[in-house]
């Protein structure tokens, strides 16, 4: 299907450009104009369906570039708990009895919130299972990913059948819309020998089923506490002394395609590592604020010029998949906390949940900014709206006063997944039914076990 | 007109109560019963227009006790400044031009907002006029306020003049909508002297039309910079050595009719004599962060029984009116920066927004709560929505996952407000347009004026 939207202002992530009464031709899934209507409407008068986006804002569809989309089922189940209490008593034992099919239908909501809030892409990390998991789920929201298999020293057997799996049937599927990932959980669960493996593997996964394009990355999380080091050392008897991104380099296993989830809890040694490495950053503000796990030195590494992408963490410590709230808490949150009000300005931000987010998940070749030969992820907002109202600037609009009930229409991959709030690739209302049953299900086979 | 809202969750903000399929009886402006839905269907079968509330969640509507109702009109005028650039070149020149008119319309759309948001009232200190003024909008949107005039030492005779008017023609008007208080700008704008004359002021105002259950109240910021107390010592040459608070209480201007906004910079000394003359708190989270103001000691005010509420402060500052977003920063905000995940929790957040609120402002006879006797209030949230699904607690929900969007029926005051999202009482679309050319005249004078 050929699509022209056209008559709305245009944000289009190259640089600060914005395009008023603007348009974008799009054929089959690829942008292949981008300008003013006016020309436009002339020359793409047939064989395009017109999309009229009068009093809208046509933005990059938004990247969240971390997630672990099944445990939406978990959504407001345990808060405002001490961290070890809230894992060990409630998360781990109710998640302990999640089944395949759970993990489908909780990622089937995720992306069903996702694409609502304007989220064209997420990144996830969760447990793979052959026949239902959260690629099938991905695939038929007609929701761009990368999913990952997550990978704990305890389990090596598991997860090496569960990548290849994942890897094979998966990598650059569904008509491109997925990409997979190789997940080592994190530094305090994965021993150094098997984090050596696990890169090991990316690599001849990526020979074997991915390409300098469309590369099988690395994704992890990475000093989420500052109690890290102790845990390593607990764990695995391993002195961490410069820092957790320094140790991880020890072992050889840092690169450009490593996507480190939180780093809250850096050194400026650590820092200067992943500038020299290439290691891209998702940071996850309402997460690490709601577990009180600390706040990440986000403009320490936006001025060392380090790719720091947004993320909303999982659903059970956010609550919600909803990006544009990401994206004003984390504008908010470095200017309170470093006293100063002019980091991370709007424009800034709304890069970091685009075209940032593209560059983390080392898909910016096809994704993140509205240009000729890019892929069509678009989200069209409608502006009118009280709370938008007046209009003095997009940027500072899209950031501090929009919400993601505000997205109207969405395309992902040149189709139309959205229309004025409506999904035209699931129904909304079963997906909500299946998962209430699954609650349902996961708390009296929690129940008849205690 | 006789309301009965039935089927519904009702989440009355008694302490924890939570009546599940509840209903609530109104009978003209007041609530006249509280209970289970299948006992008052028969009760009240005739005479009742019905609201089905059937997956939905009601709430007392939410209160808002800061915001300065006009400067709607400067959303994303301009963002991420350091805070004197950010007043001096650009806040001030533009509001100095703001009409009468200009302040009706903003005020307008503040109330508009806050409606569909389901925010019930809202306490606004701005420029008081006669004849078009925040008060007129909030009556004509049908909106509950207390409604302020800001005092400056430079302008006393103005002021005055202003205070006796608002008096006189707006508290406890409006069937009870509006009641109006005493607004001294600041501690560093207004001399020890005029401090103690308005505090002089507000006592004769109150006995000439106040009274015991609807006080006219003195509305402040507080100790919102660091910087304060050199402010102070700059313009009146004061020392203030204890604190902001300390030196408030040494002018005798403290007592339970005050609501300090913000309270960022406080001493131990100030949160001990804010316990003991009664002084409430509206903290403005959003505000102070993107302000890079500071962050104000809530948990430690908590722990003092300080009453503490909830604001948005302007949308100029925001940059929005949006109480659900303030509730879900404030839990995150003092979570992260303490580092412990069980302070703030839903459930008080939710109070602070609605039960707190109403104690700030002194309305809690008739406000805050889903009690027999109280004024109808209420905010109808439809949870049937993928971002609140599946439902495990609604205390968790209505904080970390509803967004305004979910709102769905206002009442206020015992009138259908918002119906569907639907206003009643205003035309949107007109009120937009009414703000969309008040900002343009202001542009071109401000460009007449360079």
């Amino acid at each position: 299907m050929n699509l022209l939207i056209h008559g709305g202002t245009i944000v289009t992530m190259r640089g600060n450009e914005i395009i008023r009464d603007g348009a974008i031709a799009i054929q089959d899934e690829t942008i292949i104009d981008v300008g003013k209507a006016g020309q436009m409407l002339g020359k793409y008068a047939s064989g395009y369906e017109k999309i009229n986006a009068k009093g809208k804002v046509v933005i990059p569809g938004l990247i969240n570039t971390h997630q672990h989309a099944a445990m939406s089922l978990l959504r407001g189940y345990a808060d405002d708990l001490p961290l070890q209490e809230w894992l060990e008593k409630w998360i781990w034992p109710i998640e302990g009895l999640m089944t395949a099919k759970d993990i489908y239908v909780g990622s089937l909501l995720t992306a069903v919130e996702s694409i609502m809030g304007g989220t064209t892409t997420v990144n996830t990390m969760y447990h793979y299972k052959p026949m239902e998991n959260e690629a099938k789920a991905f695939a038929e929201a007609g929701i761009r990913g990368v999913v990952g298999h997550v990978c704990f020293s305890w389990r090596r057997d598991e997860d090496r059948r569960a990548l290849e799996d994942l890897a094979k049937n998966w990598h650059n599927k569904a008509g491109g819309l997925i990409r997979v990932s190789v997940d080592p959980h994190a530094p305090y669960t994965v021993d150094p020998g098997y984090m050596k493996e696990l890169y090991a593997l990316r690599d001849e996964f990526n020979k074997k089923y991915g390409s300098e394009r469309a590369p099988i990355i690395w994704h992890i999380h990475v000093a989420e506490t500052f109690n890290e080091a102790e845990k390593i050392k607990k764990a695995f008897n391993v002195d961490v002394k410069g820092g957790i991104m320094e140790y991880l380099d020890s072992l050889s296993v840092l690169n450009e395609h490593v996507i480190a989830a939180h780093c809250v809890a850096l050194t400026d040694k650590d820092m200067a590592i992943m500038k020299a490495r290439g290691v891209k950053v998702s940071h996850n503000p309402i997460s690490n604020l709601k577990l009180a796990s600390g706040i990440s030195p986000i403009p320490n590494m936006l001025e060392r010029d380090i790719t720091v992408s947004l993320g909303t963490d999982s659903p059970c410590s956010n609550n919600t998949a909803d990006m544009f709230e990401v994206m004003k808490v984390a504008a908010l949150l470095h200017k309170g906390v470093s006293g100063n009000p002019t980091v991370m300005s709007a424009q800034q931000v709304l890069k970091m949940a685009t075209l940032d987010g593209a560059r983390a998940l080392c898909w910016e070749n096809d994704i993140g900014s509205i240009e000729v030969g890019k892929k069509a992820d678009l989200a069209i907002i409608n502006f009118e709206k009280p709370h938008l109202c007046p209009l003095h600037n997009e940027f500072s609009h899209l950031v501090y006063a929009a919400k993601s009930a505000d997205v109207e229409t969405v395309i992902i991959n040149g189709k139309i997944v959205m229309e004025n709030r409506r999904l035209t690739t699931l129904n909304v209302e079963k997906v909500m039914k299946m998962v209430e049953k699954a609650k349902n299900r996961l708390l009296e086979k929690l129940q008849a076990q205690c």
